[in-house]
């Protein structure tokens, strides 16, 4: 067929707009000689010759040309350029069509063929996190009180003094101006015992679960969480397969079992010692000494996430897990004077904006050299404008003023709430964990039998989001938490008792047994 | 002991700088109290005689208390606040201070004390990547002619739009007039066969890699890698304890033997079709062609790393593998017409700059939501401000734009180096991979007999960076690359001549016997 004629009439029938004419020329060719239309061994125009009949730049032809030969559909010899013979592998290697066996072989054989792999498959199923923006969503800070217009202006300056050099992958541990800032804030304001080379930063704490995860345990590794416990940890753990197992919280924090020792012995232990997630207990002083010293002796590492910490209202925040540790050495001189076996793990979400995606982890100094490594090989950084913004925010003194004016304004928040749960609900229901963070519990007396779960999902459906404690738990080993979580740092004062109105309502309906959920 | 006495000799002996007087005061107690100068039972100064005394605000006293008691130190009672019992476990569970066999079990059972896990541990010794603004270090792009000032105008636009509620979560698969703007792009340049719906933005190539090894394979599970082959893929599949298996590379790119599909089916095949790093080969078609059909076949997944293939010197850019589902389809009635079974990833480092940390995945149509759900859950999202001025950067056209730019500088660049390389080494080396990308391969004649290695070693002591070909063999399986790998994006072409005649005189000397390396 005549080469302008078959390129034109493709151009009708399959063209898109858009489409240079060397991609034209390019999609035509290749369309012929796949459904045989140019045959192989097939001589097709000098380029010359095509572009004249086309009245388009030789050049178009040319590189429409040469992509086809890169590609292997046409080659040029001797006799010019000719389409080139059927690679074999057109039809598959099995040879032709395949059998249906073959085809049901495959489908069972096939677990790529399975959307997501096993370790993640399940994940899917778990509850997706709703509108964060609505009323109680645990977790997100008053956006609308961040100092935005003098964000701004800092990453303006940050910007503006940023060289070409900086636009290049960055120190393996993040900036080291922002290592200086947060190694001077956790010494100051949670006794972290740290210096800046023991702060890595992190894309945010779920980056930083899913690093120790895998580089401090290795997969069917045995990994403790609270039960009820935080999800993102879970998912993370079982992302790296690690083996995870419930061990129950109580009002003084995590509750391990003598036997839990002995019989699941952990290589990681992931806690939220300062406000746990979701109760909100405190854990106790002889709670953490002997996590520590059971850590230790067993060689398990203990992972505390302060995630919402800086923010406490009844007395100054309490002191980290993590500075601990010389505690106990100067009481036990059977110990060597260490650091307690700890992964510090903090974040900006919660004390600046998640949207900002910035994290750190405080390492124990014996491993900060691997890591150091391990990262420069497997973990590119860069956003060193964000980093370097953010330790002058820090340095100039603006951190420790909003923590300072979302410390009141929280407390006003939650004295709000709690007023209003203790009016409507103080007879059915106990509020739990309020002393710090930014979500509180509310705990339903047992023998009133509320199904925390279809409450919360019942709340859903009225736009209040009030995740269930009970959902939180963690392995089968029952725990005796039932209640919903409420975050209250986004929700103005004014607006609480309204909708612990609407909420009271929910769980008064319940009670009677009015409650029907799909 | 006087407490005004004890607290003011504490602070003279082990106060810091910077404490306020209420953090000087709870260190104070607390240290008195572990020292046992304030014992158990020990009833505190009341809180307001205490203040009177060293004549501080009452608060400061207060707070302090509260803080001891808070930690469990101090308790208050009927009695008044008086040193709490010291906890059972100030002293180790295992009972007094244990014994050397007891220490001994411990050094033998701890895993925990390695400083990281087994499937870490190995990467810590690879090679770091040295100094990336030295020349020829592969993957860095001309960094000085990139459009900053453009790019902060556009940062600054965004910053400016963005309003406090998208400082919030972001989307799980990234903004959409990103994902728009990309989808866009890559069916347009690339011949991808994508919609917005498949892209997932992530923050790189490296995190693009760590997700697919999780979430499309288990641990246990075999992934084919190129040898030679990317450190940075073999770093992603053995953290998520993948088993990496190397298949050997050839001029026409990945090569496997028949019984390779046999002995170890691939649950996932890492490939770098349009220019493999680092030999630089392009795949030819008919291999892709056959890649396809035998992971349909098998039920793999192909992952397609195009990090640099937007820069073609020699004709336009190569279609994508991910897009070439369709030429079989067209041929094999017996096949339906489907997608190839392709993880199509993209990064930004390359075509714009590494410290931006945006590149992406395009993800077959049968596996989005199930992704967009796990990411929902596991992988929370942010960065706004990123993400809109890059979908503005495309939109506006920029981005193609400086594509074209960089293509013709690159191109410059590389040109200078090929006709250097060719004068100063053509007897003995040979260029291979120069057609595309940001890097060639320099590969040594094999009766040389040449250490690439040792060659690498000594350019890198001589302020040069060319790591060996023969460096990035994956597995035991011997293969035929010797040679260095120059990255020559970022080398002004006036320098190539002198770098190669530092490079040629160490290659001559090594030739020559007289090259020792420490």
């Amino acid at each position: 067929m005549d080469h302008a004629l078959l390129i034109n009439r493709f151009a009708a029938e399959q063209g898109q707009p858009g489409w240079s004419r060397q991609r034209l020329l390019h999609e035509a060719l290749r369309h012929a000689i796949r459904s045989g239309s140019l045959p192989p061994g097939r001589r097709l125009l000098a380029s010359r010759a095509l572009a004249a009949e086309l009245g388009w730049a030789r050049n178009t032809v040319i590189y429409a040309y040469e992509q086809l030969a890169s590609e292997g559909w046409i080659s040029a010899g001797r006799r010019g350029t000719v389409v080139s013979a059927r690679p074999a592998s057109f039809v598959p290697a099995a040879g032709g069509a395949r059998t249906l066996d073959q085809v049901r072989g495959l489908e069972l054989q096939a677990p790529a063929q399975a959307p997501l792999s096993r370790r993640t498959a399940g994940l899917a199923c778990l509850p997706v996190a709703a509108d964060l923006a609505a009323a109680f969503a645990p977790g997100v800070p008053a956006l609308d009180a961040f100092p935005l217009e003098l964000w701004r202006r800092l990453m303006m300056r940050a910007w503006r003094a940023l060289s070409a050099a900086q636009l290049n992958y960055g120190p393996p541990a993040g900036e080291s101006a922002l290592r200086e800032a947060i190694a001077a804030h956790l010494r100051a304001s949670r006794a972290v015992r740290c210096s800046a080379e023991q702060v890595f930063i992190s894309d945010g704490t779920q980056a930083s679960l899913d690093l120790c995860a895998r580089a401090f345990a290795d997969a069917g590794d045995k990994v403790w969480i609270e039960s009820p416990g935080y999800g993102g940890a879970l998912t993370a753990f079982r992302a790296a397969q690690l083996r995870p197992i419930g061990i129950a919280v109580d009002a003084q924090g995590l509750a391990p079992r003598p036997q839990d020792w002995l019989q699941h012995r952990p290589q990681l232990i992931y806690v939220t010692p300062s406000h746990q997630y979701p109760s909100g207990a405190v854990m106790s002083l002889e709670r953490r000494l002997a996590l520590i010293a059971q850590a230790r002796q067993h060689g398990s590492l203990i992972i505390e996430d302060d995630y919402d910490s800086e923010f406490r209202y009844d007395g100054p925040p309490l002191a980290a897990l993590q500075g601990l540790g010389a505690d106990i050495d100067t009481l036990d001189s059977a110990q060597p004077a260490s650091d307690a076996p700890v992964l510090y793990l903090g974040t900006f979400s919660k004390t600046l904006f998640p949207g900002l995606r910035i994290g750190f982890m405080v390492v124990p100094p014996e491993r900060v050299q691997a890591l150091h490594h391990l990262l420069a090989r497997s973990a590119p950084r860069g956003r060193a404008a964000e980093q370097l913004a953010l330790a002058e925010f820090m340095r100039e003194g603006h951190f420790g003023l909003h923590l300072r004016r979302m410390r009141r304004l929280y407390q006003q928040r939650r004295d709000a709430l709690v007023a209003a749960l203790e009016q409507q609900l103080g007879d059915i229901a106990q509020v739990r964990g309020a002393s710090a963070g930014m979500h509180l519990a509310l705990c339903f007396e047992p023998e009133l039998g509320l199904d925390d779960q279809a409450l919360s999902a019942a709340a859903l459906q009225a736009g209040i989001v009030a995740p269930a404690l009970s959902q939180h738990r963690v392995g089968r080993r029952a725990n005796a938490w039932s209640g919903l979580m409420l975050g209250y740092a986004q929700v103005p004062a004014e607006q609480m008792s309204g909708l612990v109105g609407r909420l009271a309502g929910l769980i008064r309906s319940a009670q009677a047994g009015r409650l029907f959920v799909k």
